[in-house]
């Protein structure tokens, strides 16, 4: 047990990294206390999580009561807030840039969830976080991986290998991804997360978001990366050093598992309400490499990630624009690459974008991905 | 590179590890000097080693002429010398354990390579190492592994995973293994590696004795450490945590990849004359439990391992007998555990044993083994 409560900040309590970041917290008393709670519109369970865990700050995107006792803040001010020591950014798409750059500038520890920040402006993320004195621990489960492997070693990576499961239409044909439903593409393998990271997991597009994010968390270049399909998700990821030796971090897939790492690092703490890897379940560990040709959304984002500047901004933006579309049923599963390629297409880069560059670009993809969505693509 | 030449004494330098330490040695110039080098019998190649190396100290137990230039030392004074900085012990057998000992007492690092010397004597070793604050890095792939996925952590290990190839006879039937020969047992699926660890790991001993090894290496009971059947011989061994997060080491079935990193440690240098896997050609990875009952020398080992005392040395020393008693045609593959354990039912263990219990308990095994033989078995 520690022997300070560690102060929480969870910016995205409703959505489900947040929900699960509260579950740990639950699961591990006497560890942390969680001071603030920000969500977007979801009040009722806001409400619920501020009776459950009486935080002194919230925030929220919708008109609302301000629940009694509570202090109503920004992202940005709860995120640097002196009161707060390990920040949780686990909100949806871009949203928590601002938040990430003032927790980063404030030298917090971030337990990052949102990889799409990371992404769109990771130049200036890094930059910040090095400025401030701040720390990112990984809260995705491949970097999570990533970074487990790393601990003690002198030297950096040779080599980082991101596993990735295939998603549910691994080996499909052309013709059967054209028409796949929405409810199919929400029906993860191996993984119980968001809509929107559901969805990107299944073009692809969530492990090209990866292999940006593993380039700016482990100061790699985007070509020493490399992704891997392995369908079990029981390699979480790994990675291979100058002397030939590889690391991988394995466990079933569940995102407690590197929720509960970020929040408790460097200490591993027993908690009897995650699961864990039997050796007699697991036979066989699968892998194969990703089939880029159609999953175009992988070696777009590669693309993107060589390119830097405002491409990758343009990348997340022109996606999430996409996958709302296709959320919606005004899209088809192979019409998010399509969309994203002519929206990258259209964009003139900026090098070394500022924060304004990065959020023009962002709010300029998404605008042109909803217009030539509108165009009949 | 380093900065300054790492001073070598490779113990049993004209042994299979002994030869691919030396192999390493000359793929890394600028890195090491070899101040001594000991062999057994195999002057001839001593010879040539001494020429290429030019060692200060050698040592041999066969009646021989000093190289010129050369000063003729006991295993002992070279494992302790002030001039060696690290010390390979690669001795076959439990022959080493005096070397070990004073390596340890002197602080040395030490290479080591001989698990004999720590499963007879783990107690008395590992508190030698603690006084004279000397250091054990493991050369064994597997506790090589485990070292490796322990870096960095603050918390011991929950669990050690050993992982075992299950040698060249997995799923043999009971008949099949009363008949396999000397030839079919020297015949390692995924290792080239000198006889005696050959032959026990055909007979599952060796993994027995690396469970008793990693006991004492790092400092779990003999409960916590598990074998896991892998024949692919990638995953070289796994550790658990408390948190349920598992951390593995893979890489190609090759010691010298082992070797180096307990020679560089904490340095990785590339050593382009060593294989790398290429994940093109790793499909699956295949694991299963150990067949405890037709390799009954596993659950022997663990059982001494638990027992401890004088039990282990008498393990060592037993097989020791009976190996070579196998290897010299005068025994069948199936008598190997027999005459272990029918040695270990006549035997009257000694608790916290000094060097003269555990080393009289070894000379005694050996006899009872040979004897037990002769007699018909």
């Amino acid at each position: 047990m520690a022997s300070e409560l560690k102060r929480l900040a969870v910016l995205g309590s409703t959505g489900s990294i947040g929900r699960q970041t509260l579950e740990v917290v639950r699961a591990l008393p006497g560890r942390f206390r969680v001071v603030g709670l920000a969500a977007g519109s979801n009040l009722d369970l806001l409400t619920g999580q501020v009776d459950e865990f009486r935080p002194r700050f919230v925030s929220y995107t919708t008109p609302g009561k301000t629940p009694s006792g509570c202090e109503l803040i920004t992202l940005e001010e709860m995120a640097a807030h002196p009161g707060v020591d390990l920040v949780v950014i686990a909100t949806a798409g871009t949203a928590g840039l601002g938040a990430l750059l003032a927790a980063a500038a404030a030298g917090k520890t971030i337990a990052l969830a949102n990889k799409e920040s990371l992404v769109a402006a990771g130049g200036l993320v890094t930059a910040t976080v090095k400025k401030g004195g701040a720390r990112i621990l990984p809260v995705d489960s491949e970097h999570s991986a990533v970074f487990q492997c790393l601990l003690g070693e002198k030297q950096p990576p040779r080599r980082i290998i991101l596993t990735a499961s295939g998603g549910p239409f691994r080996g499909f044909s052309p013709g059967q991804l054209a028409s796949v439903t929405v409810a199919q593409a929400l029906a993860h393998p191996s993984w119980s997360m968001g809509k929107k990271v559901t969805i990107d997991s299944a073009t692809l597009m969530n492990k090209g978001l990866e292999v940006i994010e593993a380039r700016w968390l482990f100061n790699v270049s985007i070509d020493d990366v490399t992704v891997l399909v392995h369908p079990q998700s029981i390699v979480h990821s790994m990675v291979e050093f100058a002397d030939g030796s590889i690391k991988a971090q394995l466990g079933l897939p569940d995102m407690r598992l590197p929720i509960q790492f970020a929040l408790t690092f460097p200490d591993r703490p027993h908690n009897a309400s995650l699961p864990r890897l039997d050796w007699a379940d697991v036979k066989n560990l699968a892998f194969e490499p990703p089939d880029m040709e159609n999953f175009p959304c992988l070696s777009l984002a590669i693309y993107a990630g060589r390119v830097g500047g405002t491409v990758p901004a343009v990348l997340c933006a022109a996606d999430e624009g996409a996958v709302e579309l296709f959320l919606a049923g005004r899209i088809g599963f192979t019409d998010i690459p399509r969309l994203v390629e002519r929206t990258l297409e259209k964009h003139s880069p900026v090098s070394e974008p500022s924060l304004d560059d990065i959020l023009a670009a962002g709010a300029w993809a998404r605008q042109v991905a909803l217009e030539l969505a509108g165009d009949g693509k």
